[in-house]
């Protein structure tokens, strides 16, 4: 039913319908969606930490490639991913939503189930939001609130020189998904049925690091950690503006998929184009101090986390350099996926 | 400067300049805008509010009637009036807003000016957002946390049978605001310079009315809430659904401003349509036990609170009645300013 027939109230009774509160967190939730404001309890000890992320269509998402529904969980996964950046645990989210006049009840549903899905699996409650109209494109804005004890809180200022730089899993993957999606009809260059499948679903269905930011968290094991939004190189600037320091990042080293280096192998391009500068992976990036190295090798040796060492902060001065694949130390000479304000998302 | 030469990091720099914390907030805010979350300290004892405002350029606001500061001020009183709406304070506020490629980094900045005047004024601390591209309209999502004793609190459930409904201030004033701010330019009627003055103000520069609203928690005088941003028909329908109750309100009794009533006589409108339907005056609906009223008249009459008795709270059978003007009671037809999604802001 489109929208113009159904009054906010009613699609808000809705929604409510659609995300009900998880019974597990049901205790520390006063009230949800259908006040002026929800009321949560936070947990003593703890503080507590806030998120915004504001996604446009045509901008961050486009729904010519990618359903309500996947928008929904991939714009959840995006804002759950800076509570695993900050090594927080995330408990409530408010959805606001602008809504053009096409859409209609069950897109915005679908949009919510999305949402739903990706919070559900973070133990995360939709407790309030707003829902608005839009003369133009869609619009969702999504804020996280989690919880941490302020001494496990990972920061992107707690680096420091000599620390060796981590990331999780591999990196590119969903800028490589992102490009296959939009030529999915006028690509002729043969590619794996199961590449393909394996590279969509790094972009379509991202994690949030959770689980692994947590454990590094409460472990004291990393000085500083971001979540990989922005791409490798733009991000790993991120750190080393807030910590004061310089970095070399051992591209010998970056993790990339089997899947990715095909596709790149297909395209005739480089993946480490993509390890560095893709963005949207939301994979985490972590510094450790030396003299806790032993003991991250250790968990990843275990198989309890999925990390590899990619380099190490520097002082400062020595800005941020690249080790090439034939050994060669340079400068880091793109000003990386640093974006835009006027643009943003997959690049072309 | 238009934006498409500024960097997304350079404007947020810019950005946490225009917006200093508070140095009597900052003992609470571990870390501001900058970091992948804003971390905050949680008063003990008290628990947490969260609401969040999504408001569209041509659905909520129009810079061809409004200056960028301007908008910026009225989309944080909207928000900061759902913390008075429920006897909380306002502490923090996260800003996420789309940006056109049109704007320039001037008017964000104005944007954010506002926002920060808006906030200041009610000692909030603007601690973190998100800056994104639009395609076409300006987007602005405000997200506000605010902390209250949980037994203060004011829903919008709380109302029982007989309560008594005050609202505070006059109504009906920014709605003839906005429409002198539309057809400045047309409006052949002739209008006093002082109404138009004190009708645009009540519009552009509205007040959240929070010294108010905690007094009222605190005093444990009021049973609920909400804050007028619907119009008075619409949101004390919200009372009614929420609390499971039917209310009659006096029409006779209808706060109407000296000014307003000027200029609903020079439009030959009635000035009780503009009190019952006009939205956006962000002016509290509350509602009084009977054994409580003599203490609110009291304050009233001291002049500590402004506030007019309207109405009383009835059995849910009843539904919504209104006494007319020449003393006949009859039910409230108008589904009153329900918006519809598709449609809000400044009515025709």
């Amino acid at each position: 039913m489109p929208l113009r027939f159904i009054t906010e109230f009613e699609l808000i009774r809705r929604l409510q319908q659609t995300i009900p509160i998880l019974p597990r967190l049901a205790s520390s939730i006063h009230t949800g969606i259908g006040d002026d404001a929800a009321i949560v309890k936070p947990r003593p000890g703890h503080v507590l930490l806030a998120s915004t992320d504001l996604l446009a269509e045509l901008v961050h998402f486009d729904f010519a490639y990618m359903t309500y529904r996947q928008v929904g969980y991939r714009a959840a996964v995006a804002n759950l991913s800076d509570m695993a950046a900050m090594g927080a645990t995330p408990r409530y989210a408010l959805v606001g939503i602008a809504l053009p006049p096409k859409t209609t009840a069950s897109d915005v549903q679908n949009l919510y189930g999305g949402i739903r899905e990706a919070c559900t699996m973070a133990d995360t409650a939709v407790i309030g939001g707003d829902t608005s109209a839009s003369r133009g494109a869609l619009f969702v804005c999504l804020t996280i609130l989690g919880e941490a004890q302020a001494r496990h809180v990972l920061t992107r200022s707690g680096a420091r020189r000599g620390d060796v730089l981590y990331v999780t899993g591999s990196l590119g993957d969903s800028r490589a998904g992102c490009e296959i999606l939009r030529r999915r009809k006028t690509d002729p260059r043969p590619m794996l049925a199961r590449d393909r499948a394996y590279l969509l679903k790094r972009h379509i269905r991202p994690t949030a690091r959770l689980a692994e930011s947590q454990k590094l968290a409460h472990t004291g094991l990393a000085s500083s950690a971001i979540d990989l939004s922005d791409g490798l190189a733009g991000d790993l600037r991120h750190i080393c503006e807030a910590s004061s320091l310089g970095a070399v990042l051992d591209l010998r080293r970056l993790p990339v998929s089997r899947s990715l280096a095909g596709y790149a192998r297909a395209q005739r391009r480089d993946p480490l184009e993509y390890a560095l500068i893709g963005g949207e992976d939301y994979e985490l990036l972590f510094t450790v101090p030396m003299k806790k190295v032993s003991q991250v090798e250790a968990l990843i040796h275990r198989g309890q986390l999925c990390a590899t060492s990619i380099g190490r902060m520097t002082a400062a001065h020595e800005g941020l350099r690249i080790i090439s694949p034939s050994g060669i130390t340079s400068p880091l000479r793109t000003r990386s996926y640093e974006h835009h304000v006027r643009a943003n998302g997959c690049p072309p």
